[in-house]
């Protein structure tokens, strides 16, 4: 709570008798954990390399909604800090999703997936779009009709799930994705810097992480994610306007059904945060700085004021990572077995 | 017409006889052409590796449209085939376009673009998606607004058009997307065995470019792209049904007004045509074999039989291409100043 009642003069005698950069990196350890150097493993999933070639392709292929318009990457674009910047997505038939789309970026390391955490992993959250009516509007059948009229993805799955008679289903479909998410890991400056490269913050980025540690912004947003880890009431402090928390979204309460969980989401992981906007689960938010002013009334009581915002967007900045290069897919074409593309709406 | 009137016993003799492949060569010179093995010029648009670069960013950006949902790969996807393989494809608000999407690849070939060549060249092309509303509905104004808002593309606009004290224009955004697609040829077996080697193309795809010659379907699809060089009415002998030639669509009439442009279409450029289904403008074709024997009867006059029809088809899938690598682009990130996405469907 270094900083939370000083006056602007004793800011800048603090400054002076700021731990050195060692002493906070040790801080910092505690709390933060630097992205590794290797692609993570994920449960019951070997990765292998045929996988992720397979992977790669289905999250590009838009012929796994029943549009043949959304693929993954519609709403989850690697060039756009694999998010579509959008308040909530569109998808098909032009209906609106319920909630902003989540960075797939590092998602490999989230507790569990979705603003509520309904999905364990990003296999069972890889077959949620697919499905959803105003998403992609597919089914499993006919995701698997379409893999099986394509000789290359028969070939593709074999190779990728060897020891299996029947390797295209559903369950491995979206295990393909799982492992190609997997390499969609973004090493960013903060990750230099925890890795010992003192050169990678600069002053204000650090006195920014000093200030999200001090004031209790890491109390959610921690790991090696900076969120992702844990599930907590949005306006636990001061509920926002429903304006920024819509009234008919009780998060994680409609997975749970217990009283405790209305309003409950699962703190943003905020790796690449500075290029996700728009922000919080209704996307109402579009200016970092704005969410972050939010953030301390809403979750910590806390009146962060312009000076301290903005070296905390500083700080924010530096988990803005590298995204690996993705060489774009060439995709099978379809036979005279492919399922077509339908547009047409069903009302549930 | 060699093939025209044989039996098949017939068929077998002539095959002994086939012309030796030096010799088909030589007529196939006289009608098609190799790609080129660079990148080819455009009127107007010196083509510079700051200028692809920025044109790549535009092609794969969604912010261009209004609604930051489609950007120009959505529909000249560049994993299947440069076209969407839709009917006809699904833009702003859900509403469905009038036409088959055509393939971007070595659209720079063309003698004019759009199915009517109402657009001269891959620039003017360009300026139209952006603004249909039933495609990205955006303006000239918003995209330009978008673009300023954002540094990366202010510089990246500054290095492409360097002698311009204010580059960031829509006449410059559609010539950096014609750079682009201009690096999109892509070098197929036809373009090996044009060039000399024989082994490229077998006996059953020789024997497809001999009856695609000798039919006469070389009459409307010759050139370099075999095919978007010239206009003709679709249904010139006998008009296909109201099923794949829609009545409402007049084609090139809408454009010239003249009486003799009515049904008539761009011959489609041929090239990757094996995997770009459905076919025509209407889109209403999804088997290619199919598209072959409708030609032949619209066109030609021509009843093309079960054993020609599949030699011409193997002859068009020499035309598949190899895709240049294109290494998926990072985009800039939205500031405060960037317009905001807007799925509002306008009427006008």
């Amino acid at each position: 709570m270094r900083f939370t009642t000083v006056s602007s003069l004793f800011v800048i005698a603090t400054f002076a008798a700021l731990p050195a950069s060692a002493d906070l990196r040790e801080d910092a350890m505690d709390m933060f954990k630097p992205l590794p150097s290797t692609i993570p493993s994920v449960q019951d999933n070997p990765i292998t390399a045929d996988k992720i070639d397979l992977g790669k392709a289905l999250f590009f292929d838009p012929r796994m909604s029943a549009s043949g318009v959304f693929s993954c990457n519609s709403c989850h674009n690697l060039a756009t800090g694999g998010d579509d910047n959008l308040e909530t997505s569109i998808g098909h038939g032009w209906q609106k999703g319920p909630r902003n789309s989540p960075t797939v970026l590092n998602a490999v390391f989230n507790e569990a997936q979705f603003w509520d955490g309904r999905a364990p992993d990003l296999a069972a959250q890889a077959k949620g779009p697919v499905q959803a009516g105003v998403e992609m509007a597919n089914t499993p059948d006919n995701v698997i009709a379409t893999l099986k009229s394509m000789q290359d993805y028969v070939d593709w799955f074999a190779a990728s799930f060897p020891d299996e008679s029947d390797p295209i289903t559903f369950d491995n479909f979206a295990k393909a994705i799982e492992a190609y998410e997997a390499t969609l890991i973004t090493p960013a400056p903060f990750d230099a810097w925890l890795n010992g490269d003192e050169a990678a913050l600069n002053e204000t980025e650090l006195a920014g992480l000093s200030l999200f540690m001090d004031k209790g912004c890491v109390s959610c947003h921690a790991g090696i994610n900076v969120g992702g880890e844990g599930y907590y009431p949005f306006g636990l402090i001061e509920k926002p306007g429903a304006d920024i928390l819509p009234e008919g979204d009780v998060g994680r309460f409609a997975v749970t059904e217990t009283a405790d969980d209305e309003y409950v989401f699962r703190a943003a992981p905020l790796r690449n945060i500075a290029v996700t906007a728009p922000y919080f689960h209704s996307g109402k938010v579009w200016d970092l700085k704005t969410a972050v002013v939010i953030m301390g009334q809403s979750q910590l009581g806390e009146d962060i004021n312009d000076e301290e915002a903005d070296q905390i967007v500083a700080f924010l900045q530096t988990l803005t990572g590298e995204v690996p290069e993705v060489v774009y897919p060439i995709l099978p074409a379809e036979t005279s077995a492919t399922p077509r593309p339908s547009g047409q709406i069903i009302q549930n």
